[in-house]
């Protein structure tokens, strides 16, 4: 390469959830023409084993994809690598072990932009794949940071897992409608903020300021992710 | 890296217009699941030197970028390269003689999928950068294959231009308004078809079936030009 990349992304968990990622970064940030922009590397590896159902099973198939994705990255002469997949975080450790490049936690980045939000906050919902939510992935360390959790109850857990299945297979209509009822119900018991915990689920999150789920504040945890690198490689 | 990527993508000539691709590749692969997907490699490159002012001015800035882009994707095993920006096919000669792997030439791609077109063609208006323009990177093999060219009047390259450039400044709506403007033009000429000859065109292009310029067919270059990957690495 000519140009040294910055970022680098380890993508395809899933294939949409990374470009919607790299959109977010790209629009973030402040451009007026292309050589502005942040030079970055992304390799998508949509072939890595399912994440949630390893955790579940207590076996580790995508470990080797993640640390030999990671440790490439960064063996490129990135400066930081970001994941946008909230699930892979479970091999966090074995992931930044086998890197010389910092790895960005997608549950730091977002704990960083939910300490800036001026909404008030209340008891958070995490909306994520069962094994992130088995993990512990951000009750650990949301708790570490003084916030309170409001239970998902297992029909709410039902309707997470089958958003972030229909996004990944393609079928963002019907994704956006089970959000809708997902977020109703949370609106319905007084939940203020849910952490949008997988990154297929911002992509099913549309909702207008007059919608009458609107009253949960979304915490996308792809946008925090791709703030926070920005922010870290000094374009914001 | 543990999975092999099939596709090489040499991307940031503009950032958005390599993220606009990278999602019409996602969407236009049949799957149903992550691991259906084809593994790529994105190198974001955005600071190359602007291509078309090169080309005007005879000079070679782009040509080390595009030639180490290329090689570097080809050195990751890569079994095809795609450009997603129009002009930098200037450089075509010179980046495959420098890749191992097979260049997948948008012209080509465009060409390929204008031949599947059910619609009535005529006369095709080539919008695009001056230097796409100037080096004949769509006229000469459109020409070749025996189909028609509509002139472009200066008025209307300079509205491509104001579009090309709002675009990448992230000026999304006035791009969109002035491609409104442009297109109701090729109408009122009678022009049935346009080649959207630069990457950042089809993010400006929102037509409505009802749009009064919706009886210009647009041809996505970007769209062709996944369409076209995909189809050679046997994915459609």
């Amino acid at each position: 390469m000519q140009q040294q990349a910055q970022l680098g992304i380890l993508g395809g968990m899933g294939p949409l959830a990374t470009v919607d990622f790299l959109g977010k970064l790209t629009r973030l940030t402040p451009a007026t023409c292309d050589q502005d922009h942040l030079a970055w590397v992304t390799v998508s590896q949509p072939g890595i084993p399912d994440r949630s159902a390893a955790i579940k099973a207590g076996t580790d198939g995508p470990g080797p994809f993640l640390t030999k994705g990671v440790a490439w990255l960064a063996a490129q002469g990135t400066k930081l690598i970001a994941i946008p997949c909230n699930t892979s975080h479970f091999w966090f450790d074995q992931m930044q072990a086998a890197s010389s490049v910092p790895i960005l936690h997608i549950a730091d980045a977002t704990i960083e932009e939910l300490q800036l939000s001026q909404a008030p906050i209340g008891a958070i919902a995490i909306l994520a794949t069962r094994g992130t939510v088995q993990a512990g992935i951000y009750s650990k360390r949301l708790l570490a940071n003084g916030f309170d959790l409001a239970e998902i109850t297992e029909d709410e857990q039902t309707d997470v897992d089958q958003i972030i299945k229909d996004v990944k297979g393609g079928q963002v209509g019907p994704a956006r409608d089970t959000m809708r009822v997902l977020l109703q119900a949370l609106v319905g018991r007084g939940v203020k903020t849910a952490i949008l915990g997988c990154t297929e689920l911002p992509i099913a999150h549309i909702v207008r300021a007059g919608d009458p789920h609107s009253g949960v504040q979304a915490i996308d945890t792809s946008l925090a992710l791709a703030t926070v690198s920005l922010r870290r490689l000094g374009y914001l």
